[in-house]
């Protein structure tokens, strides 16, 4: 028997018929013997009908507020979800995060978890009920509502699995797994069955939009196995429920007898870069730019420095395209006022990225990489380095041939 | 500076525009210097909603998670409410009814509120806020999520100003106020701007359903001063607000220099009568036929027995219309099994009620009644008296006439 977490999104429970499938879902894992806590989104579409009707009264509304009017959405689903359970005959209990002992900090509209007071839900599932936690929301010191911000309802299905000690957290979607790559772009992508947390991140961070990309930085941090898998499919088996396992490194390397170099290749279409030419080559420059950016809540993904010459440097980075022209106007005068020789920018570039723990100890990934690239003469831009990444800028144009290049040239569709 | 609590049903906060004006009226009281909390209602149309929803699920939803989905009405408006009355400049906050303090006991959909641990509304109180809790819901000792049933905001209203000794609680709804009796059937219908809770109870009991009758009784029981006062009217006065103040006799008395003899005339369309002729005039009678129609929850309203005669007696009682076949399907068999002469029944009656705290010390009520009636040849077939009360049953088409000359002929029309 194995204590299992499943989180079901908006569209799995988006209509009542569509909660009655996920109930059957359920009751199959209990009949085949596990325990089973849900934690359930709003149904789709409620949620900004709801937001549409503070935004009607107020364009600019109290957090706390917000918090409890939005929080309605998820407690509708769990009640809904413990009466199909009860239809079909299984015992079933729906709680709110504050029923569930979800403690959150005080900050309305993004709070972060605390601390789960799990007693209820053990007490429930020892009397052999099915246990619906209600995503997204928590409760503060204060006895406030508080939702946990986008994405939210993942990041409760993990933090539940870590404080219940669960043998596994499943994430339902609409897509049956984490693939090599986007399949829109390369028809040959795989599914992965195996994904590192590390490489999970990095591949959610750039466009695999898969998995909030907290939930995934949670369930590294308490080491909860997690696995995404479709709401559409029936299930094949209990003990290899399909889907992608993330997961931590130790994990993958008892599963996975012969590691890939490369596990895949996310890319990130709507990037845009600056480039600041000819900057006097002194400390505080880099921060002088970007502490400015920052400030004004633009988010900076690439940074790259090279080494100077004639006591000038060149510094360039990359903004999402619509920061572009906000970011331009805040760099240029700054710029100038430094003495830059030249600023100029791109908005028709993206950042394509080969991902894998497996790299870390051969160091011709990167080579191989530009050489499949020249062979198609793809001009490279910029690049960078992680310890589990390479990434290339390249103009935008490419970024098709590129994807399908990489993903054959480093052997990704075949297992 | 006094202590108001008002209660806004769903009609009054059935849309955004008229959510902000329940803000509005409710900042005009806080402006002329008192302290203000609302209790509200879902958004007229949304419980029927959630309803739908449960029904779509099962037919028979378990009334733990039916509390849960259709608490979440309640908790929608508050939070609107309090958005509405931060943007107009009012400081505010909403309360659940968990929040509130709202304590209940178990029974789910038709909870009774036990007690109301009021510190968060005095805390918010003292510090300038406007308090908004959620009608119709609390939590029970196990910390779940009840709802008190039909009218429950109502009743949530008055346990709030019982608990937080409040001056005054103002019932807004779609009328201006209680009428001497229902002006659909007498035009010269006069709103009444005092009534007691004793002749309040008479009249809602018997159709005039301005409010729910156990926010009545709750309201009688601890003295609440309670004011029923459209919510589409301007404010004239924060000392006479109009509508229909219900209190005690003692401010009844203290307020009204010249005491009517009757408040008001009531009504009810919809009562069936069953007799049973000649049944032995024996104990247990009246039980053993009662019993068996209490026992399928059919409620009866009118009983009447009179002196027998050859040892039999004469058995009559009225129920509601709609249990009429039902009823007379569970006393036929019974009936004839104790020997009864006949049984019979009569689907076209009503009852019409003179009810004033007046008529204590005026024996000549009733006879007024019988003679006005018998000048319109509206032949009286059953009569019954409480201390406050004079009810008869006729036949239904002398409904309207009946009224109306009693309405003249008790000087109702004039103040």
């Amino acid at each position: 028997m194995a204590l299992i977490v499943q989180k079901y999104g908006g569209t799995s429970v988006g209509s009542v018929d569509r909660i009655k499938n996920v109930a059957k879902r359920v009751k199959a894992w209990t009949d085949a013997g596990h325990q089973v806590v849900v934690a359930v989104s709003a149904m789709s579409g409620e949620t900004n009908r709801l937001l549409g009707l503070a935004k009607d009264i107020t364009s600019a509304p109290s957090e706390r507020e917000l918090d409890m009017v939005v929080s309605t959405g998820e407690q509708v689903t769990i009640g809904l979800l413990s009466m199909a359970l009860h239809e079909i005959g299984q015992d079933a209990m729906s709680l709110t995060g504050w029923q569930a002992g979800m403690k959150t900090d005080t900050v309305h509209a993004k709070a972060r978890i605390e601390a789960i007071e799990a007693d209820r839900i053990n007490t429930a599932l020892s009397n052999g009920k099915v246990v619906i936690v209600a995503g997204f929301q928590g409760i503060n010191e204060q006895g406030d509502i508080t939702t946990l911000g986008r994405g939210g309802s993942d990041t409760t299905a993990v933090a539940l699995a870590a404080a219940l000690k669960a043998d596994e957290c499943q994430i339902y979607t609409d897509v049956d797994g984490v693939y090599t790559t986007d399949p829109r772009v390369e028809p040959k992508a795989r599914k992965m069955d195996l994904i590192t947390f590390e490489e999970m991140l990095e591949m959610a961070s750039q466009g695999a939009k898969v998995l909030q990309i907290r939930s995934v930085e949670f369930a590294s941090k308490y080491s909860v196995p997690l696995r995404v898998l479709s709401s559409l499919e029936d299930i094949r088996s209990f003990d290899e429920p399909g889907g992608t396992l993330i997961c931590s490194e130790e994990l993958f390397e008892e599963k996975n007898m012969e590691q890939p170099l490369i596990s895949g290749i996310a890319f990130n279409r709507d990037e845009a870069k600056i480039t600041i030419n000819g900057v006097p080559d002194k400390p505080g420059i880099a921060y002088t730019i970007l502490g400015q950016v920052a400030d004004s809540n633009i988010e900076v993904d690439m940074i790259i420095q090279n080494t100077g010459h004639d006591d000038t440097t060149d510094f360039t980075f990359t903004v999402h395209r619509n920061d572009y022209q906000k970011t331009m106007d805040i760099v240029k005068p700054l710029a100038e006022s430094m003495g830059a020789r030249e600023i100029s920018g791109d908005e028709s570039i993206v950042k394509v990225s080969l991902v894998g723990v497996g790299m870390r100890s051969h160091a011709g990934i990167a080579s191989q990489m530009f050489s499949a690239l020249a062979d198609e003469s793809i001009n490279i831009q910029m690049i960078s380095t992680s310890e589990i990444k390479v990434s290339v800028v390249i103009a935008e144009k490419y970024l098709e041939l590129a994807v399908r290049t990489l993903h054959k040239s480093f052997n990704l569709e075949s297992e």
